[in-house]
């Protein structure tokens, strides 16, 4: 258990109430993996004077940043399918050479678990560099109970081993694999099947589909969902994002935790995920990478009060970023999410997006995830692009080497 | 002088030829800060084998990279006014508080020396960890004879303090400043009387302005030009980013190194750049800020044989960006142009931008500027986006600490 710590000459962005939350020399007190208490170095509690300190330098703190919508795991890469695609190939072309989705399955199964875990660490070495102290990965690329273990195993120890919080999803009904060609119920099936092994495994801390014409139907995602829920575990969708079928509302209704792209949403949707306290998680990067031109229906989100977060959607194919920074950049510059939205959207609706109430601010109570910028004002977080401002990463109260 | 040294176990992308120029297990001797020799280490000369060797562990090397347009020198910053944009202000809002390039003039105009070369140095050693071995930097936000001295001599100071090579653009013709309102063919009288002593203080490597309707006209984009011809000095051109003026086919009348932006090049635009040997500098940067929707004529100057460019264009208003590598994803994704033109826009394209001819390439003669990554394919540096796979960067066979 860490002693009492003091983290003083910070200014905060505490982003609780409804603004960034500024403290001008600011601190915070933290016992355990915990804050304790947060404000102007001028009314720090007696306590805090005994404390072990800390200078931060007079640099910006936020809290901890959260990757809520990561397919991180996975074996080997499509860049020279993305090459051929630039030089003209055409679909039938790359098909042709093992292009797509099934090439990253193919290679994800031929890969052993050490392997999948040297480049899944390359990866989120690269999105730690940058101030991401919570981080969910799904699984989906292995769609066999042997593969999608492998993948979620490899989850649970990139956490294990570095001072971050990995937090799991079961995304088996991600693609259809060969084997199952022309019988997509029978797949659903194995799924759902699939789901309480890898749960007793402890591997399992959310359950996700993939709701769209070229992917499952409502009626498969919700066998998918009714599986989740005989064993308590929360949803989350892959919903409307090359249009619109309905899936937003059907997995509200299922109480999800998010529902997550979202360029074809409904009104309908909209106000079932409101209803039900669903996070709206924004993708830009993915509609960056797909040259979208049909965006989310920010507006509305905003207007009924439905929380977004944003996130990297990290994923071979078709979003191949690895910094939630440049993602909330994105969010601004294609959605126009104001950087008060954007950067919520990366801590405490990020949190709600995987059921967490812990963690994205900055208060007593909280986990003691904090980043220091060399940055002046939060504002400059999604200015500046393309360039890692993070100076210093607490986790759990304690420096991340 | 550097004795000759071999530099051993690496994959290299020379860049010569039509494609990547691969060469599996290559090496390359140095001697002083030139290459001598480029091949598989099965056909090392003789001499190899004495020189001193580093080891680059197997990995991806390609040419150094080049950002040949940015303003990378300016006081202050605009995230407040981004975030006010974003928060819905309009543009007399934003001007009542005192936004737009002219609060960057002010805050360019009231800094030291030393403050604009502390700020632009930050900027700078993002670029350069990410593998830029050569970077022009524009003047344009002092807009008197002393402020524009003093942002040059910033950008000279820059390139002496560390191991990287910048070329310095007068860009005096870059907006209006407030004391010449209404009197813009007095301001242009003025730079172009600037441009001599500015010059013979060693601050002038090439001559720019901003042709547009709110910018500059051709006619006196044309008066700026005869100033610099007069001296000598070779001319670039900011032309046709939101209308057509004309000014490509100007800049070319006068053998321009480069024409940049260009979202509305011509095709008799076109014809004039061929026939001059000017390069299309291309921005994307710029283009994801302001949300263009109008591209440059990609296929037409493919077509055509015009040399394509790719730079970050930093700026304080429309291009906040600190990576490279990104402007070149940005320029496959937004542009489609292919990796391979891409990564040649940031290496021997942007070299002869420059005007420079010694680099851009891995061959014999050339400047031993070489980056080692964490890759193994060229077309890798073009795929993952927002992370920095540079492992070591060797500017004129010395490397860099
Ligand atoms: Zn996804
Ligand atoms: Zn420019």
């Amino acid at each position: 258990m860490n002693p009492l710590q003091l983290w003083r000459h910070a200014r905060l962005a505490t982003l609780t109430g409804d603004d960034w939350g500024l403290v001008d020399d600011g601190a915070l007190l933290t016992e355990g993996d915990r804050i304790t208490w947060v404000g102007p170095m001028s009314a720090l509690p007696e306590a805090g004077r005994h404390a072990q300190a800390h200078d931060l330098g007079g640099r910006l703190v936020t809290p901890g940043l959260i990757d809520c919508h990561t397919h991180l795991v996975y074996g080997g890469h499509r860049a020279r399918e993305a090459e051929m695609r630039l030089n003209g190939a055409s679909y039938e072309a790359i098909a042709r050479a093992g292009g797509g989705i099934r090439s990253t399955v193919a290679a994800t199964r031929a890969a052993s678990e050490g392997e999948l875990l040297a480049s899944a660490a390359r990866r989120l070495d690269a999105l730690m560099a940058e101030g991401v102290t919570t981080l969910e990965i799904k699984s989906g690329y292995g769609l066999s109970l042997e593969a999608e273990a492998r993948c979620l195993r490899v989850a649970r120890a990139l956490g294990a081993d570095r001072r971050i919080d990995v937090r799991t999803t079961f995304l088996g009904a991600h693609a259809l694999p060969p084997e199952f060609e022309g019988r997509s119920d029978d797949y659903i099936r194995a799924v759902c099947d699939w789901l309480p092994a890898l749960h007793a495994q402890g591997l399992v801390d959310a359950v996700d589909a993939f709701c769209e014409g070229i992917g499952f139907t409502p009626a498969q995602t919700r066998r998918v969902f009714e599986a989740a829920q005989v064993l308590g575990l929360p949803v989350k969708l892959h919903a409307e994002q090359l249009s619109d079928q309905g899936g937003a509302a059907l997995a509200a209704s299922f109480g999800a935790l998010s529902c997550d792209h979202l360029e074809h949403l409904s009104a309908d949707g909209i106000r079932a995920m409101k209803t039900a306290g669903t996070v709206a998680v924004l993708l830009p990067g993915a509609f960056y990478m797909l040259r979208e031109t049909r965006l989310p229906p920010i507006a509305a989100l905003r207007e009924a009060g439905v929380p977004m977060a944003v996130s990297t959607d990290h994923n071979p194919g078709t979003s191949p970023g690895l910094s939630l920074l440049l993602a909330a950049h994105m969010a601004c510059t294609f959605f126009r999410l104001t950087p008060l939205e954007a950067v919520r959207g990366i801590t405490a609706h990020a949190a709600r997006a995987l059921g967490l109430r812990d963690r994205g601010q900055l208060s007593a109570g909280q986990r003691a995830d904090f980043v220091a910028w060399d940055l002046e004002h939060p504002n400059e977080l999604t200015y500046w692009f393309g360039h890692n401002p993070c100076h210093r990463v607490v986790v759990g109260a304690q420096e991340r080497p």
